[in-house]
C-alpha cells in the first residue's frame, strides 16, 4: 500500500487509521499521499486510474472496476461568456459520466479504497446522482451494495437507482441523522459508506482539476464556479489545484465561487452572517434537488476555505435556476438545474462586481439534464403541429 | 475545400455533387474521401474532428461547434463475456455523448458539411436521439434548426428536444414519407436535411471504429455488434474499419452482427426471406423505440453488406431485450433498451453457434439508459422499507 495519512480540515489532526470524520472535532477528513515529480502523458487507452495512478494512494488502479469514469470535455462556451463580457467561458461536462454525473470520479476511488481495505459491503446515503453512482460501481465490483434513501422517493427516483441490483432501502427518519448513523453503523458491521465527503469519494474530485489544468494548456481560469451541496465535490476540486501548485505546476490558484439555491443555502447564509459554522437551513425546497443539502457535512471546511483565500458565496434565485438552465441548453448543453446553479451564481456575480469584466471563467457542470425531467413544466417549451400537405409552406 | 465525391451504395454512381440519395436508383450515397498516410497521435486537448482532421473532407474541423462528442469509453465486461464463454467482451458506450447517444458524432460532421456549403438552416426527421442531438448542435452553432416529428409524440418525448429551443413540428401525415419529403422540401428551400443515413451523418461513425481500434492497442474483435435501425450507423462503423484496412492498419474487418427488435425487423426478415429488397415491416411494435424503424432507408446497403461479407442478423424477442437490458445493469452499465439488443443478439447468435464460444465481440451501446424511463415498469425493481431505529438490525 502507498504511504498515505488522513487530515482533519479542521483541526489539523493526522491520522493513519481509517477515519471518515476527525475523532476530535467531528469534522471531515483528508486524504494526503505523495505527489508525483510529473504529469503524466495522455495515452490513447487508459481508465482515469490508470492515466492519475501516481496520484492516488493505491497499489492497484484497478482498470477492472472502471466504468470509463472521467476524461469529460470542456466546452468551450465563447459565445455565452463574450455575452456576459467574459474572456473565456468554459464548461466542465461531468453528465458525460457512466451514471451521467461526477459522482463516478469519487465512486471509483471510494471503491478501490474499501476493496484495498478488504471490504466486501458498500454504501451509500443520497437521494440522486450519488445512489445510482455508488449501485452501478457496486454492480461492476460485484460486491454487496448498501443504497439507502429517504422514505418519501418517488418510483420515478427510484428506478434509476434499482436498475443497477443494489440493496435499496427506504429509510424513515431524520435524513441528516441517517447520514451519521450510516457511519456509525457501516464501522460496526463492516460497511464502507462512500457517503458525500467520505475523504476517497472527495480525493475522486481532484481529477476535474488535472483535466481542467491540462485541457487549458496547463493553466487554469481565473474562477472556478462549483455547484455546492455537501461540499465534497468543492474541496476535491480545490485540492486538485492545490496538487498542482505543490507540483510546481501552476503558480497560483483560481479563485472559487461556491454557488447554492436560495432555497437551500446553509453555507453562503453563514458566509454572509460571519457565522464561524453552518447552521441546518430551515424548509430547504429548491428546484435544484441535487444540491437541497440542509446541513452540508463539509460545510464548514468549505467556509473555511472561502474565507482563507479571499474566494466568494452566491444565492441564487429559482428563477435565475431555470434561466440559466434555458440559456445553456440554448449553446448546447442540457443540464440538470443543480448543475445551471453555477452559471446562475456565474451571473450574480458579474452584475455586483465579484467576478470583473473581461476575466475567465470555468462552470462545473455536475450532471445531466436527463436527470431530471420534471423540469420540463417550468419552462416555456414550444411546437407546432401541421400535416404533411402543408409542412413545405410551412417552411417556406 | 478538400476532395471528396458521392458514391451511390448500390449501383456506384459517383457524384462531385450534392447528394443525399442516389440520383439514378434512390439507393444512399456513400462518402468516399482521401485518407491520411497514418494514424494521428493522442493529444490531450482536441476535438473529435481536431483528432480526426486528416480522415474527414472539411477544409477546417470547426472546434467552435463541438460539444465534446466522441471519445467515449469501450468498457472492459470482461465478466459477463466469460459467463458466455466469450474470450472477450467490450462495451462502446456511446451514452457517454454530449446528449447520450452515437447521434452527436454523425451530427457534428453532417452539420460542418452544412455551414461550409453555406447553408443557414439545418433539419432532422426523427422522434429521439437523433431530433435531440440535432436540436443541440444547430443551438450551438446558433444556425435555425427544424426538428420534424410525428403527431403522437408524447410532451415527455418533446421535452428533451424542445429544451435546446429548435424549431420543433409535429407533422400529421405517413412518417415514412416525411423522410423523403423532407429531402425533397430541404432541397427545395434549402434546409439540409441530418437525416438518419444521409451521407455526411454517416461518415461521423467512423469515428467510433477508429476508437476501437485504438482502444484495443489497434486490433479489432472477432465480432462488431450492432442494433440497426436506419441502417447509417452499422454503415459508418463499416467504413471506418474499411478504411483502417486501406491505410494497411488492420488486416481484415470484424465481422458484422446486425441485430434488430422481432417487433421491427425488416432487415433479418428480408435476409432470411433471401429478398433482394427490404419490404416496409407490418404493425411495428417494440421496447426498443430507438430503433423501432419500419422502412429503413439504408436497409438495402445493409442488407447487401452483410451478404457480400457472409455476416450475419438476428432479430431477438422482447423479453430477451429486457433481460440483456437488466444484464447490462448488473455490470453497471444502464442503457435504453435499443442499445441492450445488442446483448440480446449476441446471446442469441452464441446459442446458434453463429458466434463460437471463445471468440471477443464488441457491442455498440448506442444510447443511455436514461433515455427511456417508462421501461422501469417492465422490470422487476425491488427496495425495502425501515425506520432509521430499525436499520442497524436490518443491514446485519
Amino acid at each position: 500500500m502507498v504511504f498515505f495519512r488522513f487530515t482533519c480540515t479542521s483541526c489539523g489532526k493526522a491520522t493513519e487509521e481509517e477515519a471518515l470524520r476527525c475523532p476530535l472535532c467531528d469534522e471531515p477528513m483528508d486524504v494526503e499521499a505523495d505527489l508525483p515529480s510529473s504529469f503524466p502523458p495522455v495515452k490513447p487507452k487508459e481508465t482515469l486510474m490508470e492515466r492519475f495512478r501516481d496520484f492516488f494512494p493505491f497499489a492497484d488502479p484497478r482498470s477492472d472496476l472502471s466504468l470509463g469514469e472521467g476524461f469529460t470535455p470542456l466546452v468551450d462556451m465563447e459565445a455565452l461568456g463574450r455575452s456576459f463580457g467574459l474572456s473565456s467561458l468554459w464548461a466542465k461536462n461531468e453528465g458525460a459520466n457512466p451514471t451521467w454525473s461526477f459522482k463516478d470520479r469519487g465512486t471509483l476511488t471510494g471503491v478501490i479504497h474499501a476493496m484495498e481495505m478488504g471490504y466486501d459491503r458498500i454504501g451509500t446515503v443520497s437521494t440522486g446522482n450519488m445512489a445510482a453512482s455508488v449501485a452501478a460501481y457496486g454492480a461492476r465490483a460485484g460486491i454487496e451494495t448498501v443504497v439507502l434513501v429517504n422514505k418519501g422517493l418517488p418510483r420515478e427516483k427510484l428506478g434509476p437507482i434499482a436498475m443497477y441490483g443494489p440493496r435499496l432501502i427506504k429509510v424513515d427518519g431524520d435524513y441528516g441523522r441517517l447520514y451519521h448513523e450510516s457511519l456509525r453503523i457501516g464501522k460496526k458491521l463492516g460497511i464502507y459508506f462512500i457517503n458525500s465527503d467520505a475523504p476517497f469519494r472527495v480525493i475522486g474530485s481532484k481529477t476535474i482539476s488535472y483535466e481542467i489544468w491540462e485541457q487549458l494548456n496547463r493553466s487554469v481560469p481565473d474562477w472556478v464556479v462549483v455547484p455546492v451541496s455537501a461540499g465534497g465535490n468543492l474541496r476535491g476540486i480545490v485540492q486538485g489545484f492545490v496538487d498542482l501548485v505543490s507540483m510546481g505546476l501552476l503558480n497560483r490558484l483560481p479563485r472559487f465561487l461556491v454557488v447554492q439555491a436560495e432555497g437551500c443555502s446553509p453555507i453562503v447564509k453563514a458566509f454572509e452572517e460571519g457565522a464561524e459554522k453552518v447552521r441546518r437551513f430551515d424548509s430547504p425546497h429548491t428546484v435544484a434537488h441535487a444540491i437541497e443539502n440542509p446541513f452540508p457535512p463539509s460545510g464548514n471546511q468549505v467556509l473555511r476555505l472561502v474565507r482563507a483565500n479571499g474566494w466568494s458565496c452566491k444565492a441564487v434565485s429559482e428563477d435565475s435556476i431555470i434561466e440559466a438552465q434555458r440559456a445553456l441548453a440554448f449553446n448546447g448543453l442540457f443540464v440538470q438545474p443543480a448543475s445551471a446553479v453555477a452559471l446562475a451564481g456565474l451571473k450574480k456575480a458579474m452584475a455586483d462586481g465579484t467576478v470583473e469584466q473581461g476575466q475567465s471563467a470555468a462552470l462545473i457542470l455536475t450532471g445531466a439534464g436527463l436527470k431530471y425531467t420534471a423540469v420540463f413544466g417550468q419552462h416555456d417549451l414550444s411546437w407546432t403541429q401541421c400535416s404533411l400537405d402543408k409542412l413545405e409552406k410551412a417552411l417556406r
